[in-house]
């Protein structure tokens, strides 16, 4: 190990020279003070610390999903300040137990605020591993074993999906980025002087997309300087405000972010294919449904998108992040789009087939090797197992929404497709009112004061939200196999309790 | 805790409403089989591996830092495949053991191939514990812990580059997203209409960099819609090739990665008062030196830059990633520039300020805690102990590169100005040719055969490039306090010993 004990490590007849015992003195180039730090007990404490405060009690529902804290209460309490001196390992232990005690417990199974929650502890094995060792997915060099499991996993995705001849990939960091790469993707198969030549040299590009897409859209647009205004709402918006706009992709949603709603795939790539349009299908949420035999039909005709954004780290719980992009293409395209060549990193003259060197598919330059979380949990769950969750999901979302229909002061906004379940509560105040412009703007501020009041009771988390002229609603995602019809239950009645009096 | 053991779990008496004992078996809406999985046994098990295979002999110089094998015998060695059905524990457990295994060993004294490298407990905590507890940092509400010891270390870096009245500021996943941050910051500074219109709405615009920049200013040029042609590089090359470009942006580079140079600052900075362009600087690998009273002269102006990328993963040792992108503006241009205002996430009816909901300042949607890595290894060390270990590690390399220069058979490229030491090995069947181009094409294949023999023995790895004109070289990195002289020594020994019958 790289640091000795206490005694050791201070002791002036250390031998300076063993890099094993503690930082060695250099008197001639610099006197390093060597650290008092029993590495491997601190390790070792701090993990226990993980264990029971985490891994246990985050998890335990007896236990609070939150612990509130305003910003101004919770400076005072977590002691921010950087200093020049040190602080001791009790202290530094402390921090680690006050960091948890202060944070959401995403895991605890009344976490419903996310397109993520749950605990998978398979994943999480795996994410401590790649942290421990620091692997960056550049080379195969550097990164061997998971450059191949990166391969592996993408290869199976890309058999679900209904790639029969494959394609291409890789792990982005999260979703928004998976989106921004098709739309630069699209733009280069397009035209591929723009890499040179910038958009200087091209007509003005649209993209045309649902109204209901994830806000990653516009966001590429504004990033890759296709502008948001050419970014093309359809069918409802389907009028062009100025001459000459030349379009080159359809964003399709296969679960969107508010109502998991999908777009019908099929229909929108027949209209790709007449127009020779790229089509991408943003399936980061929705994706998870082609695990399923009973519901991969809601992603029916994926298997034509050019590319696919998909999030393991969403549906099927492996740690955040982990997000896929996909490509149909198999003439390099990733490759080309994205490489600059770098010749101190993909060197060409290498003992080792550099086509294992993946770094230049991407825009960043270290990557995190996020494709492990999914490999090890799908390792341990099998296909089927990950399928049972899925399907298991889904019908607690059914149960829930049934039960939204059932009792009073609770209205569904939509049957659900899938793992989102939207309704209002309306407290009994409202009750009697009629359904008009007076109803929707007093029930809009209902949602917001019983989502305060479950935040600083710390009971559960659900997130509301207004959509388009939609007032307030509550979004329940259900996700974990630890989550019951129990829970589903508590929520309304939660929901309830915290809002009567409204 | 979430799961039960395995008697309990399989039993059929176990109470199925009960969430705690294991995933409910719903019967009326879709069985899942009960895992038979312990997870706190499970994940203490593979802890003990973590502890024991990378704590401890990854960082042991007594160990090999890779144990090499091709693509083609890894795959078979890993057992890739992932099936329908899943795996036993101890199958599970022993793919983690692999994993480590022949993974390369970035944390062990004698890797010296990356910008990184090097165990660093603190750090590696916080990942675990970030890992475990899934924050995203989008909202406050969400990862409140987080959000402000992010505003804490970036106040704290602020600080050190000397923007007095402070700033703004974000971390990204790795610093090529924070120079593309850059690049879209200062394009928005100037042309704000393009967020919205596009490029087709903008003259042609072109970015000012020196030759040693990072790719990822290419990349970025690209993603971007500016072109890769629109990158000019001064001084060498101050030719335009067409009519009436507009500069909006100059990148500064503190620490070039191959050859650990320093830009002129001050100087870049008086050019781009005078022609109002934003200067950003790339810090990425030389920031470290803002924390040295002794170095930091080489980034002296930088508080003149309106941006700074500055990535802790490298020199300070934070684990990957953990990369911080600043901002000089306190007009919130970075909010401005990237926000989509979504209206499921970024409610403005929250019971809180709404200032602390970052996430609208990235382009990503969920995003990593990746300051807390920085932030708990700086509470414990103390800015003094951070500033030592950059002084030692410039010490080292100044170290190692005079025994380049008293040993025969190796020859420097440059004096280092950081922590880049960048030489020749020149076998002794080389020695007598004269200098000339016979001379460099023999030497040009020298490195890469080291560098294989290098891997298959495991014994250290030391990075080699080529680099304009100059034939294939190794570069050294030295960043770790666990490296000792006796490492440099053993390198140039080695590098003697691989090569010196070629």
């Amino acid at each position: 190990s790289n640091n000795g004990n206490p005694s050791e490590s201070q002791s002036p007849a250390a031998d300076p020279e063993d890099p094993q015992k503690c930082p060695p003195v250099v008197t001639d180039i610099g006197a390093l003070n060597c650290s008092s730090l029993n590495v491997e007990s601190f390790i070792e404490q701090s993990i226990a610390i993980i264990m029971e405060d985490v891994v246990k009690k985050a998890t335990d529902v007896t236990e609070k999903v939150c612990e509130w804290r305003s910003p101004e209460q919770l400076k005072e309490l977590l002691d921010l300040e950087l200093t020049d001196g040190g602080e001791s390992e009790s202290k530094i232990l402390q921090h680690c137990r006050d960091a948890i005690r202060y944070s959401i417990k995403t895991t605890h199974p009344r976490f419903f605020n996310q397109l993520y929650a749950g605990m998978e502890p398979y994943s999480m094995v795996a994410s401590f591993i790649t942290e421990a060792l620091k692997p960056s997915l550049y080379t195969y060099e550097v990164a061997p074993v998971f450059t191949l499991i990166e391969d592996a996993v993408l290869r199976k995705m890309m058999e679900m999906i209904g790639w029969e001849e494959g394609g291409d990939g890789i792990f982005n960091a999260g979703g928004s980025m998976s989106n921004m790469y098709a739309v630069n993707l699209a733009r280069y198969h397009h035209y591929p002087h723009i890499k040179e030549l910038g958009l200087s040299a091209a007509p003005r590009l649209v993209i045309f997309t649902s109204r209901e897409c994830h806000y990653s859209i516009s966001k590429a647009a504004a990033l890759l300087g296709v502008g948001t205004k050419n970014v093309y709402v359809v069918p409802s918006d389907n009028s062009t405000n100025s001459l000459y706009p030349v379009p080159f992709m359809v964003n399709a949603t296969a679960g969107t972010t508010v109502l998991g709603a999908f777009d019908p795939i099929e229909e929108i790539a027949d209209i790709c294919e007449k127009y020779n349009l790229w089509l991408h299908v943003d399936a980061c949420w929705g994706g998870a449904a082609l695990m399923s035999q009973k519901h991969k039909h809601l992603l029916k005709g994926i298997h034509r998108a050019n590319s696919v954004a998909w999030n393991p780290h969403k549906m099927l719980m492996a740690c955040l992040q982990c997000s896929a992009f996909l490509v149909r293409d198999k003439t390099h395209l990733l490759q080309r789009c994205h490489s600059a060549q770098a010749s101190y990193l993909f060197q060409q003259d290498k003992f080792y087939d550099v086509s294992y060197d993946t770094g230049d598919k991407s825009v960043q330059c270290s990557r995190k090797p996020d494709a492990f979380k999914f490999w090890l949990m799908w390792k341990a769950l099998g296909t089927r197992e990950l399928e049972q969750r899925v399907d298991r999901a889904l019908a607690m979302a059914r149960y829930l929404a049934q039960e939204v229909e059932k009792r009073e002061g609770f209205r569904l906004l939509m049957d659900p497709e899938y793992a989102n379940v939207c309704f209002w509560y309306i407290p009994p105040s409202l009750r009697n009112l009629s359904d008009g412009p007076e109803f929707w703007k007093k029930l809009h501020t209902v949602a917001p004061v019983i989502k305060e009041r479950m935040m600083k009771k710390g009971s559960m988390m659900v997130g509301y939200q207004p959509h388009g002229d939609k007032a307030n609603f509550f979004r329940m995602i259900i996700i974990s196999p630890q989550v019951s019809k129990q829970d589903m239950d508590f929520v309304l009645d939660e929901i309830h309790n915290l809002g009567k009096d409204l």
